[in-house]
């Protein structure tokens, strides 16, 4: 048996149920927690909706709201041209939630969370000190999204720090080893149990679990 | 001990290392099918960067790269301006992923790797009859990215099915229940096994489990 919402009954959702619903629509999402730093100090704000852009140039998006209360994250990024982000871990997923906390103009998140700011050469902006994956971006461009007045940011990585033996053969960071938390909807975290590694899709071909 | 890259060592990595490592920077993201119908027949193709836009109104996008040699799914968007995203479950990952090869215009994914295409009642795109979470989506913009001649697909969600008892209490979609794929990089598939829910976040307390 299946449950049906037409156009109609979506629309007819208390606003709370609808917000959770469509948020859990796409499945998993990455947490990541992006690190800046302007006229007001550092901020740290967990965002879900990082995206892959492409790899050359090495370009990564989010999308911002720019119309919330706070927005201090956007202004610095706009004002700085650079920010971070950085994997957030199953170990520290309740500091990381924390962020989204609406604190005043002037608090560091990193300081009322429990988190440590870690500066690293070459970059202007606060990496997480705890995360396994930080990565360092320059601002490339803003793409307004007239639909709902929201904002794609896209950012070229320009640094890259990752733990030791992270890294596969292959180019991609292994999984198996990093505690990397996933996201459903806006408050619900998961591990990542691998399953399966597949071998590059052809016609005539069946895919095979592959190794590297 | 950490491994670092700055912008020199990306650019110097081997093309195929370096698109493994960027594409896995940013953690879990969904595994669903795009179901598009046009000219040609039905297609059936495989993205990993579904987005959340916003929940007031509905919006999901999509990264698409036009410039790709085959292209039957964007074309099939635009001219009819309908398409539905389908959950990957663990159980089919590998018919899921031999989407992705290169068949011959006029060949429909569905058959090729063995899923189903189902029709709902008032969409014109066919949903993947095995998804557990189907969703129905009206193109509502298409956004360019210069940045590397990609485009960010929008849609708004029209028609939306899934399993019963897969919604809680809250809206949100229950990922205990649903054996939903996550992806990293471009093959490697993972159960997402949940370790909390955690409640709204304000600054004067400290973030606690929830159950819905």
């Amino acid at each position: 048996m299946t449950q049906v919402f037409t156009s109609n009954d979506i629309d007819a959702l208390d606003q709370r149920y609808r917000t959770n619903l469509i948020n859990t629509l796409s499945g998993a999402k990455s947490a990541n927690l992006v690190g800046t730093t302007g006229e007001h100090g550092d901020n740290l704000a967990i965002v879900n909706s990082v995206v892959h852009i492409g790899a050359h140039p090495p370009l990564m998006g989010m999308i911002m709201r720019p119309h919330s209360v706070r927005r201090d994250t956007l202004e610095n990024i706009y004002a700085t041209e650079s920010y971070t982000l950085n994997q957030v871990a199953l170990g520290w997923i309740d500091k990381a939630h924390q962020t989204s906390a609406r604190y005043e103009q002037g608090v560091s998140e990193f300081d009322a969370v429990g988190l440590t700011a870690e500066y690293l050469a070459g970059h202007s902006s606060p990496f997480v000190a705890q995360s396994e994956v930080k990565i360092g971006l320059k601002l490339e461009d803003s793409v307004s999204i007239k639909a709902n007045d929201t904002i794609l940011i896209i950012g070229k990585v320009v640094l890259l720090q990752v733990s030791d033996n992270a890294v596969l053969a292959d180019g991609s960071l292994d999984y198996t080893r990093l505690n990397t938390a996933a996201i459903t909807g806006l408050d619900t975290y998961h591990a990542l149990v691998q399953r399966d590694k597949l071998s590059y899709a052809k016609p005539d071909q069946t895919v095979e679990s592959i190794t590297v």
